[in-house]
């Protein structure tokens, strides 16, 4: 690779920090003045687990950026910063690492970020990336997984299922019809993190977390953290116009959206009587909410037909750490 | 593997989450209550690269912290807790994690942290570890690498020269006298870092950084930024007892120490009549400090004799990033 690490630094990251307090990057820490509290969560990727090599690396450095976005805004965060650590292969051209800094600049400016910090390695493996993000806290502090009571209403933003969808038309297994499959592809490769959403759920929802693993397997999290049941109704999700067109909307599709990862929507709760300030929310940020069922005393999730009657579930999630070979 | 990514943080990594708002990793971000201005730094190490796949796994954890702790400790921080991601190759085994954590916890309870969160992910290349380190600011805020002033005194924490020496020590390639070899390769593993002196220096020290990639690259930075010229005098620099039963002190072994890598400790910049003050927060905390050069008028660094000569450096210190096969 041409020049060491301080060179790529200069070149490349230095021009990202736009914080006062990260001086450029020409200290060793960046110094951070909080006006209450922080939330902070820590992302790692690594190609041929997370990412395809040959993504673009635009897309790469956005989604690396969107997936901390996401669990920022599922916890009612406004997103400030990030420090980042990139281990890059031998064989990483300047001119990839160019194209990468250049989507962190494009999402840096999309959502007011600034990176703060970080460490540039080699590896001998593959391109490994590690986002920590720093936000700050809600009014009302953090919104967390436990809070749900029975008797709350379950809702997500957006649509579902479109990342395991968009997983397959980027890995070209998927391609008919060609315009859904390749609107499918960019919503895997560049998410939309809910950030202007999350932080008007402070004081709505009892509980809340973003959809990455899939729904029902986050759902099961949600679940468990607050002691509560929750019945999603498989008729009542939300799929979009590009997943009915490649996979229909029947009840295996919907089985199988409700059980994709690399959704990063939000899953929340909320009461009813929160409804009004709900579709105020909804209405103020431009975002789609459905409410897809409830929650009541008991445990575990249950995917119910429009009778209510449970469903069998074969498949719930997706395990990130599984090991996929490039 | 055992288990997947959800096993593996509850069994290792979720009994490290001491501290309140890191929910015991059992939501998906944290949330920090800072009292004050935060100091945040990360670094990123790699089996092969920056430790050896052999290594003892509870060294590797607590380098890992401790190399983030000296860059706190280097701006007068005082720590409070980190972010990890961690990517373990296939053939991690339960043992080498439980180790690692282990490693982990002991440092934890040395340095008063909590594991605040982070990611779990699998990599089909080598262990790849990134931690973002918070620290609590000094009541005087960071201490910079700029803030050096001409007629500066330059001082070094503890002695210069060992973390080389002791890679050398690691790798079997220096083994003679035994007991010196073996000291080498210890303080090489676990660095010490000057997490008591660093927050003493806020107020009394111009500038400061930690000395990682050899003492004079990195007072070059320090120099750089401050826009003065470092004179360090050679026979000044203190080298431990090992190092000399090792290597000599002579001219070579002096010039090798100063151009060697994995020091971790602390340059620093102040004016003599800080000098009290300077004695005082070294006795305090127990921590040796020796006075090796001056800043003056100028730019880069001089190797200079006890007549003040300045001598020719053909190696300046150490590039982490150059790709060093396992």
């Amino acid at each position: 690779m041409a020049g060491g690490e301080f060179d790529l630094i200069r070149r490349h990251f230095a021009p990202l920090a736009k914080s006062l307090g990260a001086f450029g990057l020409a200290d060793d820490a960046a110094l951070l003045k909080p006006r209450g509290d922080l939330i902070v969560t820590a992302d790692a990727i690594v190609a041929g687990v997370h990412f395809m090599p040959d993504d673009p690396p635009e897309s790469i450095a956005r989604k690396l950026l969107r997936v901390n976005l996401s669990d920022l805004a599922a916890k009612g965060a406004t997103p400030l910063g990030y420090l980042m650590t990139a281990a890059f292969p031998k064989d990483a051209d300047d001119g990839w690492i160019r194209r990468f800094a250049r989507g962190l600049k494009a999402d840096q400016t999309e959502f007011g970020l600034s990176l703060l910090g970080g460490d540039t390695v080699a590896t001998p493996g593959p391109a490994t990336f590690s986002v920590t993000m720093l936000g700050a806290a809600g009014p009302r502090g953090m919104i967390r997984r436990a809070g749900a009571r029975p008797g709350d209403l379950v809702f997500v933003t957006g649509t579902i299922g479109d990342g395991g969808l968009g997983l397959a038309a980027a890995r070209g297994d998927l391609t008919d019809p060609p315009a859904a499959a390749k609107r499918l592809a960019a919503r895997y490769r560049t998410p939309e993190p809910r950030v202007a959403f999350g932080p008007a759920l402070g004081g709505v929802a009892t509980a809340a977390l973003d959809v990455s693993d899939g729904l029902i397997q986050d759902a099961g999290h949600l679940a468990r953290a607050s002691g509560v049941a929750l019945d999603l109704s498989v008729h009542a999700i939300p799929l979009s116009r590009a997943a009915v067109a490649v996979a229909g909307d029947g009840l295996e599709a919907r089985l199988a959206a409700m059980s994709a990862g690399d959704d990063y929507e939000i899953l929340f709760t909320a009461p009813p009587k929160s409804l009004a300030r709900l579709e105020k929310a909804a209405l103020e940020t431009r975002t789609v909410v459905t409410c897809i069922g409830a929650a009541r005393a008991g445990r575990g999730v249950a995917v119910v037909d429009p009778e209510g009657r449970p469903l069998p579930v074969s498949r719930r999630g997706y395990d990130h750490f599984a090991f996929t070979p490039p």
